[in-house]
């Protein structure tokens, strides 16, 4: 049965985010007066199959985040387990 | 005080998703064969003054959300408000 994971890829605080206060200046120009910031990131469902341990799994969600989905020198990654979903 | 919501814009079932292909292929080279799937999304933090009854709030982030921050037409969105931010 595969099981999802969620990542989450956001800016460190501190690093400028361009396309968020562009996103920003949009919304009040539409009338959205009360939207004060915007900050972008990637979403990322991981669907994995099922086998390794829960330590083992989250130590290779890490590399994972670490080597290819976030870029660390900028970029903070969390991740959280959906449930599991019917195979 | 202001209010943090977390917006998140996935693409719908059944739309190709040619960077998530790319992505998995990507962490299967790496060596991480449990991979099944990627889906990419995108993960947006808006930070709202407070002042709208929720109901109201819903309202215009929904709003927010089907005229600039998701395209309907191939993407879903949901959001969820995150704890109040310290202002």
């Amino acid at each position: 049965m595969a099981k999802t994971v969620r990542v989450y890829v956001t800016l460190k605080r501190g690093v400028l985010d361009p396309q968020g206060s562009a996103v920003g200046r949009a919304l009040r120009t539409l009338g959205y007066g009360e939207v004060q910031g915007v900050r972008l990131g990637k979403y990322i469902e991981l669907e994995l199959a099922d086998g390794e341990s829960d330590a083992g799994g989250r130590k290779r969600l890490d590399e994972m985040c670490r080597r290819l989905l976030a870029n660390t020198v900028i970029e903070d990654y969390r991740f959280d387990d959906a449930p599991a979903v019917k195979a």
